[in-house]
């Protein structure tokens, strides 16, 4: 029941990296997804491009937090930007062995590795990459699900199921074309679902258009929501906490953009905490609606959670630039709002009808 | 059973790489070595180095004879010979899933991409470089033995089982340094066993000490005969064959240098077929001594069989120059000939005392 690794391999080469004759191409692969690693290597062989290996797991980046002295938190090796700058593409295949390989470590140190690889982070930005992924037993134990049902999700969640994958993205893109087409012009989105009714401002902003290119499997419309703009109560009931973290019903009130009611039914100190990171962290950075018709059930990765067709998810904190988004923190939390029993979202009054309906 | 894998990672950190802080160092490592590539990685860091991890397997060596293109086979990725040039040290760690993945594969076709790929091989070879293996179920195959029993072969041939492994290391280099001090004024050497009396000169030759900074396990010493000087025949009990092929039981006759005679009890079409490689092909490139008391069997790789205490060992075709040997050719088949059942070694006349007895 895994995917396919030559049709994974070729829609990665193919739509999200877009693989040509002399590209440079880092693959940046965990042991269980060799697998898919060893198709890819060949995928690009085949298209005349260069694969260059790399060697990743969550095991070696908690190493990393374990054993780097100062000097390699706040640095990097100069080999690491050269590779950086000069590749022309990048994959990164997430196949975890243990999705809370990374619980004990501190955030702070993690922001701080973050900053200090920012030039690395940019330089790859700037280039053609994508993440992806490749089930494993932890995965689909992080989804609740027997191996085999999971690999069957991820298949689906690829479109690696249809008949002609790179098609299915292509129409996925050109109806999210339409979408953001339809929400280019909105003024007010309304967000209506059971003790939910929240309003916000999207005019002037950006919709992006995520078919893909980046993370695979995608399906979103997104952008950054006027930063003072939401009014109103949301309740959040599909999980979307961070890694190794357990926080569940979140029920947020916000008031001119700010948010001044919030509560957990789980991990209620974790959400009070992450509210306090800085002034950014009360407000919206980012307003999301899934399209995937293949993801129909959170499975723990807001990777694949937050593109669930039926869906809408709001990031507190952080806004992406690109999106015409202000807002700045520390903090990106997504939170996921099920529309698929009995809500609605609302542009200027008119229902707007979800994908996969 | 297996190797401690943090003894194994400080004896390859600080003998064979000897990592220092700010060294940027490049480990390749196969997927079932992930213990092993871990407890390097995060040595690497305590000692203030960059580990910069790749991904290699022979599967995917096996990918690119199959899918590459003449560009690729007669080229290499621009970034490939970057780091080969930047970097301060390379760590390569085998750990085969199959020991026959390569069987398949036109030797002409890997001699070809290993003359396209030379540049960069160059730029290895002068920095610091070390290749090493980590116990799998495939290596214990192919040397017939369980895992456990393999594990622990591997163990003792590393001296991770002695006290102070590094301390271990340093003692054989003294060894074989006194080894190399007696025969640096040798002239003629004559070896003795079964089926076998050989006599070759090695005067004005250079012996090399090799103690692990470039082979981990190592524990031999070698030079290049004086390529018209080898007289008499020899039997070689241990088979030695390249991979994927079955060689064994080869008795060689020389005068005045040259292979007159040569015969194989199994694959001797294949041994006849290298005779012909090329002119330098029925020529001696090389007399290795072997010392490693930790490895008292063949397990099926060269790599450890040829160091194996009691035993020494002739190689057909092309010599390293090092040792001021100067026969050419695109064969260098190492031969094993065991001494350890009534066999010996003579070096002007008096019988060399064999390590390990």
């Amino acid at each position: 029941m895994s995917p396919d690794p030559d049709a994974f391999a070729a829609l990665l080469c193919d739509w999200c990296l877009e693989a040509r004759e002399g590209d440079q191409v880092l693959v940046a692969a965990t042991a269980p997804s060799m697998p898919l690693a060893l198709a890819v290597h060949g995928a690009l062989l085949e298209r005349g491009a260069w694969p260059l290996m790399r060697l990743s797991a969550a095991a070696l980046a908690e190493s990393f937090y374990r054993h780097a002295k100062d000097a390699q938190l706040d640095g990097f090796a100069p080999l690491e930007l050269v590779e950086a700058q000069k590749a022309d593409a990048f994959l990164t295949i997430t196949a975890p062995t243990n999705t809370r390989a990374l619980a004990a470590v501190d955030p702070a140190l993690i922001a701080r590795v973050g900053r200090a690889r920012s030039p690395i982070q940019e330089a790859r930005l700037a280039a053609r990459w994508c993440g992806t992924l490749w089930p494993t037993a932890a995965a689909a134990q992080e989804a609740g699900m027997s191996e085999a049902d999971y690999a069957a999700f991820v298949t689906r969640a690829l479109f690696l199921d249809r008949p002609d994958p790179v098609q299915a993205w292509q129409e996925l893109t050109e109806l999210q074309a339409r979408l953001v087409g339809r929400l280019a012009v909105a003024r007010e989105i309304r967000i209506e679902a059971p003790d939910t009714d929240l309003r916000l401002r999207v005019d002037g902003r950006t919709w992006i258009n995520s078919d893909g290119k980046h993370n695979m499997p995608s399906g979103e419309v997104f952008t950054g929501p006027l930063e003072d703009s939401a009014n109103g109560t949301i309740r959040f009931t599909i999980p979307s906490s961070p890694s190794g973290v357990q926080v569940a019903d979140i029920r947020l009130t916000f008031s001119e953009g700010r948010v001044v009611e919030a509560s957990a039914e789980r991990g209620d100190e974790y959400l009070q905490a992450a509210l306090r990171t800085d002034s950014g962290a009360r407000f919206l950075g980012e307003l999301g609606i899934g399209t995937n018709v293949g993801i129909d059930r959170p499975t723990g990765s807001i990777l694949l959670d937050e593109k669930m067709a039926g869906t809408v998810h709001l990031a507190l904190g952080r806004s992406y630039p690109i999106t015409g988004g202000t807002n700045q923190s520390a903090l990106h939390w997504d939170m996921i709002c099920d529309l698929r029993d009995g809500g609605r979202l609302t542009v200027d009054g008119e229902t707007l009808p979800l994908t996969g309906r």
